[in-house]
C-alpha cells in the first residue's frame, strides 16, 4: 500500500477501498504518512466526496486507531449531546445536570473553542477552582455520584481524530461533511455512550449554512451511529441570530444558571427541554419530565454537585470584565437581523475566543444581548453591551457588526425563525 | 493575507488575486506557509485548476523566489530545449552538441530521473569522471568554449519551485497542468534562455496520456514564454513507445554516440534533427544545416569537448551491468505494440531509475529493444535484452511487460506513429 495511490484513487474520483482506508488512518496516526499528504488526501476528498460505505469504514478506522470506553458498569443508561457549534450556544451546561436529574448518565466529553465558537470547557473554566481534566477514572466516579460529568477528552480516545483534525483546522479542509460527521462520530462512538443526541446548528453561525448540507451532515452521523449499535436522533435548529442573550465564557455560565433556576431566556429554555426530551427517549426514560426537573430545582442541586466534584464554587462570584461598551439602536422599528456569525466573531475579537489553539480566552469577554431578532426596539435604546479586558480591541470589534444588526420600519411584519427546524432519526 | 483564506478561495473555484499568489509563494518559500498548506493547495488546483492570468502570475511569482541568470554576454545566440520527459528520451545528448555545432549557445540544465522516466543527468554520470556540479562560472565558461553545456540546475533558479515540484512528488499533485507549466517555464525563463523548444510528449510513457491534454499543455507553456519574451515553440510527439532502441543510462549514452556517428535509430535521428531545426530558427539561425553537422562529424567534435570540460573521457569504456535476460517472441508476426510506460517501468525495476531522490541508480541497467512497432518478427528471435547488476530484479521486471508487448498476425497492416504529432507556436 503506498499513499500516493491512496490520494489519486481519491483525487480521481474513484472510491477508497476498505484495505485504503484502514491502512491510511493507520499510518497516519503512527506518523508513516505525512501531514503534508493527509492533506492533499482530505482536500480531495472535500471536493470528491466520500460514499455512505467509505465514510463508515472512515469512521471506524478512527475509533480503532484508540481506545474505547464503556460505561456498561453504570446503574443508569447513558445519553450524550453534541452540537456541531454555534454563537451563544452554552445548551450543555444546563442540559446535562436536568438530564441526569431526570435519571441518565449524561458523559459529556466536550472542546475547546475556536474561532467565533464558543467551547463548553472555555465556559466552565470561568467558574473559580473547576477543573476540564479529569482522569478516567475522576470521570467515572464524578458521573457515578452526580449523574453528570463535563470535562475534556482524554488523548487515548479517536488519536486518529485529534491528529487529523488539528491538520484540517489549519489547511482549509474543515468545511468537509464526510470529514465533520466521521470526526464527530469516531468521538462518540469511541466514547461508548448508549445514545446520542445530535444538534445540527444551521444559519451564519454554524459550519453548515443552509438547511440541505445539515440535513445531509446529520442524516450521515444518525447512519453511522446507528450502525455502531448507538441509538441516535438528529434535531436541526437555528444559528442565524445568537442562543439567548450573551456570547463569551463567564456571561453564557451566568444564563445558564438563570436557565437551572427557572428563568433565562426562552430560546435556550426551549431548545434544552426539547434536547432533554430527545436524549430521555433514546435513552429509554420515556416518563422523565425535565420541565419539572428544571422548575423544581433539581437540575439545579445536581449543577452544583457537577461543579463542585470537579474543583468548581458553584456559590463563587464570576469573573467580569474591565470594561463595558455600550451600543444604541440608531433608529426605531422591529429588530430583524441580529446576525450570529456577527455577533461570534465580535465577541471573539473582545478576547472570549482564541485564534490559535495555544491562547488564553478572557473570562469576562463577549456580548450580552439586550434585543433579539422580532423584538420592537426605540431610537437610543440598549441594544448590546461589549465586555472586555482589552479596550482597545472595541472598535475592531465594532467593525465586525457592521451590516450585522438590521431594523424594519415599526408595524413591518417579523416572525423569527423557530428553534428547531427538523428531526432526523 | 493568510493562507487559509487563499487556500478556501480556490477550494470554492475563485480566482486566485495576483497578491494572494505573490504572498503564498513568497510565504512558502520562506516557510512561512506549512508544506500541509501548500499541498492542500496543490489539489485544490488540481481539481478546480487555475486560468490564464493565475498562471502567468504563478509563474512570475515563482521565478521572482530567486535569481536570474543572463547569457547576454555570450556571443552566439542561445537556444534551449526543455522535454517533458519519456521512456528512452536520450534527445538531449546528441541534441546540445549538434545544435551548438551550428552556431548556437545551449545552456542545458537538466534533472534527475524520477519513477519510470529517466534523467538527462543520470545518463551522462554513466561517462566516468563527467560532473553534473558547476559553478555558474564553470557552466559559463564551458558555455563559452565549447558552445553547449547540460549541468544541473543551481539552487538559486526558482527555489520555490524546486520546494514545490519536491512537495507535489509526495503528494499525488504531479498531473495538473497549471502546475506542470509554470515549473517548467519558471525555471526556463530564470535561466535567461533567448528561446525555446518545448519537446510535449504524449502517450502512455508520458505525462500527458492523450493529445488534448498535450496540447493544453504546450500552449499554456508557449503563452508563458512569449509573454516573458523568450521566442517558443512546442512539438508535440509520440510516447506510445520508447524513443530509439534503449532505455537506461550507459545503454542510452551509447545510442547517443551512435547518433552523433552519424548512425543511430531513425526516430532518434528524426526527432534530433526537427527539433535541432526548431531551435536553429528560434535562435535565428536559419540558415544552418544540422543534418549536414551530423554527417561530417562537426556535432561530435563539440560532444567530446562538451564532455570533456565537465571531466568526462569521451573514449572510456562504458558501464555494462553485471546480468542479462533476453525475452524472445512467442509467435510470429508484426510487433505492433511496445508499450513505453511498460518498459519505463522495467527499466527502472532494473536499477535504471530511483524511487526516492536519495537512492543510486544503475549505470549499466536497462533495456535494448530488438524491434520496434511495425517490425516483422519471428516465433523465437530476440525481442529485448533486460540488463541489470541485480538479476534478482528480472521477473519483477518482466511483470512490467506483461501486456505491454503485443503481435498481430502476419500480414497485417500497421503504420506506426509519426513521432512529430503537432506544433504549438
Amino acid at each position: 500500500m503506498d499513499v500516493i495511490s491512496v490520494i489519486r484513487t481519491k483525487r480521481d474520483k474513484g472510491e477508497l477501498s476498505p484495505e485504503q482506508i484502514d491502512w491510511v488512518i493507520d499510518a497516519y496516526t503512527r506518523g508513516e504518512v505525512a501531514d503534508e499528504q493527509m492533506s492533499a488526501l482530505a482536500m480531495a476528498i472535500l471536493l470528491n466526496g466520500m460514499n455512505r460505505v467509505e465514510i463508515a469504514r472512515w469512521t471506524a478506522a478512527m475509533i480503532n486507531s484508540g481506545e474505547r470506553m464503556n460505561f456498561a458498569q453504570l446503574s443508569r443508561p447513558t445519553a450524550d449531546k453534541h452540537s456541531t457549534g454555534g454563537v451563544g450556544d452554552k445548551i450543555t451546561l444546563p442540559l446535562a445536570p436536568l438530564v441526569a436529574a431526570c435519571g441518565a448518565a449524561v458523559p459529556q466529553l466536550s472542546g475547546r473553542g475556536l474561532g467565533h465558537t464558543g467551547g463548553t470547557l472555555d465556559k466552565l473554566e470561568s467558574i473559580p477552582g473547576w477543573r476540564a481534566l479529569l482522569s478516567n477514572e475522576e470521570m467515572l466516579s464524578v458521573l457515578e455520584s452526580t449523574g453528570a460529568v463535563i470535562c475534556a477528552a482524554g488523548d487515548g480516545l479517536a488519536p486518529a481524530d485529534k491528529k487529523l483534525y488539528a491538520l484540517r483546522d489549519v489547511t482549509g479542509t474543515v468545511e468537509a461533511i464526510p470529514l465533520i460527521a466521521s470526526s464527530i462520530m469516531s468521538k462518540k462512538i469511541a466514547e461508548g455512550t448508549g445514545s446520542l443526541v445530535l444538534d445540527v446548528k444551521v444559519g451564519s453561525g454554524a459550519f453548515m449554512k443552509n438547511i440541505e448540507d445539515a440535513r445531509e451532515l446529520a442524516a450521515t452521523m444518525v447512519g453511522l451511529g446507528t450502525d455502531h449499535g448507538v441509538r441516535t436522533v438528529a434535531l436541526l435548529t437555528d444559528m442565524t441570530t445568537p442562543l439567548g442573550l450573551t456570547a463569551g465564557n463567564a456571561l453564557e455560565v451566568r444564563e445558564s444558571v438563570e436557565v437551572l433556576a427557572g428563568g433565562g431566556p426562552k430560546d435556550v429554555v426551549d431548545l434544552t427541554l426539547a434536547l432533554a426530551r430527545e436524549m430521555l427517549d433514546a435513552a429509554g426514560l420515556k416518563d422523565a419530565d425535565p420541565a419539572k426537573a428544571l422548575a423544581d430545582g433539581s437540575a439545579m442541586d445536581v449543577w452544583r454537585r457537577m461543579i463542585a466534584a470537579q474543583g468548581g464554587d458553584p456559590d463563587a462570584a464570576l469573573p467580569v470584565a474591565r470594561e463595558q461598551h455600550v451600543v444604541h439602536a440608531s433608529e426605531s422599528g422591529v429588530l430583524t437581523t441580529l446576525d450570529a456569525y456577527a455577533v461570534g466573531v465580535a465577541a471573539w475579537r473582545l478576547g472570549a475566543g482564541r485564534a490559535r489553539k495555544e491562547d488564553q480566552v478572557q473570562a469576562g469577554a463577549g456580548i450580552e444581548l439586550h434585543a433579539k431578532p422580532g423584538d420592537k426596539v426605540t431610537a437610543g435604546q440598549r441594544l448590546m453591551t461589549l465586555h472586555t479586558d482589552t479596550p482597545e480591541k472595541f472598535e475592531y470589534a465594532l467593525e465586525a457588526l457592521n451590516g450585522g444588526v438590521l431594523t424594519a420600519p415599526e408595524g413591518t411584519e417579523f416572525t423569527p425563525n423557530p428553534i428547531v427546524l427538523g428531526r432526523i432519526a
